[in-house]
């Protein structure tokens, strides 16, 4: 099959899962249930959830308890993105060319909401201890990793160290913001691969390979973000291009040099598919996970 | 000992779990890390992690595991703060005589803080699957049972109700503010009843009867704020009376009336005590328990 047709199927199949476990709007605090449901069915490119679902493959992983994280990971990088948005944070009233929660629902419902997902992603991913299909001690192994990537030592204090960033404008060193791409950006992405490595049964060794491979292509999928907002175009991308100059932005781009970040961002993946790609001797393999990846690094938008 | 001598000691070493648990202040995100520190030792009665040690003390339990537990279920309620005295929700700039986290650490700080604590609130307790003395059935039902009672379906649906009461002013139904009641305090009372009973190894018909005397306790506890606002006086309480008034807010003494309402909030709290004592019958008693509850029901500020 081919790699777009493949990825579309994919999407879809994530796209269904998660919808399985949002939650039925009903009840007095059904407006906090629709706000969530919102805020989730913006889309995305599920990119969190597909790659630990093919993580969980390569690591020959085939049960149904991967689903209950996968819809997790998403309600995480949902909530995250519902107070990125909020007027005391980035006040952005767009995202995907639909208004962002706080228009829609106003800013209490928006921070409810968020702390609605962020709640749920640990009631959904509980649910898998009722799933009689994986041994308790990788459930709660995952779960610990999906809880610690995601928190104050992994996405909320890169959030952190964005806003610090913010406040000292080109102050920001190198070290300061890789620690930002690393915590706000590859922090889930490491969650992600992670999660279905130790769901799979995957060994120690083969753990610490995934987070060092999800490491470099979470840094990596930041840094060609920079990159399309000073290479790209509107109508390419969809969104306003130079944001990050008009802001006096710090990144990898405005430190190094389009060429240096681009040359950078290359190593960084091509080490992180040699990574994944050393698995093979051992057996494991997952054609579409690769591919995913390399789609992710190169993509035009 | 007399009871108040006990409650300090008790306090006291509830203080000390809590602050073992807290992130130490360090590296880049530092400032999140400060914000939820200051808001956790902003104190309080610590009412809910005594709770729990004390139900869990009830049904035998004698080991550590508890102790994440406890830490987790004060991070949960304070993060509930956290966000509650946001300006886009309560906009309050004391509590308890002290600065909120939004007026000393700004607003989207705030936000972050309040979510690295209910992460963190998570990340805690499932440091318990690291400690050798529980099962681990038992630590995943009372994580899923926290999660439950904090989320949605517990307590975050409870102030989304009271928000959506906020809106409609007179129109509030006694079943509206029950459920408001419910969910806004009583699910985390249960949770953290419920959550000392499971890690205790109590029955399914005992962690029943624990769920329903802390629904009345928590619904009593309730009530009673709602009482001291009409009849008791800035000095006792310690902030101002006559707010449910000025903001036109439903209460269970503004639909029912002082004397009405005193009534069954005294039903309720004999009610709850009655079923904590029937558990004498098969061995189970915890006097300072009972002594903790009643001083809670029964309280002038």
């Amino acid at each position: 099959m081919n790699f777009d047709r493949e990825l579309e199927n994919k999407l879809k199949e994530t796209e269904s899962i998660i919808k399985k476990y949002l939650p039925e709007e009903k009840g007095w605090a059904k407006t906090v249930m629709e706000a969530m449901n919102y805020s989730v069915n913006v889309g995305g490119k599920r990119l969190r959830p597909m790659l630990m679902a093919e993580t969980y493959r390569l690591f020959g992983g085939a049960d149904r308890v991967i689903e209950p994280f996968m819809a997790a990971i998403e309600m995480i990088h949902t909530y995250s993105l519902v107070h990125d948005d909020l007027p005391a944070m980035d006040n952005d009233e767009y995202r995907r060319g639909r208004q962002t929660t706080w228009v829609v629902y106003g800013d209490a419902m928006a921070i409810l909401a968020g702390d609605g997902l962020l709640n749920y992603a640990f009631e959904t991913a509980l649910k898998s201890f009722g799933m009689p299909d994986s041994d308790a001690d990788h459930k709660a192994r995952a779960l610990s990793i999906l809880a610690e990537k995601a928190g104050i030592y992994g996405m909320i204090g890169g959030q952190t160290a964005d806003i610090e960033a913010e406040n000292i404008g080109d102050q920001v060193t190198q070290e300061h913001l890789l620690f930002i791409h690393e915590h706000k950006t590859a922090a889930l992405i490491q969650a992600a691969m992670m999660t279905g490595a130790v769901l799979a049964g995957a060994g120690d060794e083969q753990i610490h390979l995934v987070e060092k491979a999800a490491y470099e292509i979470g840094i990596a999928f930041q840094i060609q973000d920079d990159i399309l907002d000073v290479t790209s175009s509107l109508e390419t991308l969809g969104k306003p291009v130079g944001s990050d100059a008009k802001n006096q932005k710090t990144t990898y781009v405005s430190l190094k040099g389009v060429e240096e970040a681009s040359q950078e961002q290359r190593e960084m993946s091509d080490h992180a598919i040699k990574l994944l790609k050393s698995l093979e001797d051992e057996g494991y393999q997952n054609v579409f996970l690769i591919e995913l990846i390399q789609s992710l690094i190169t993509r035009v938008k």
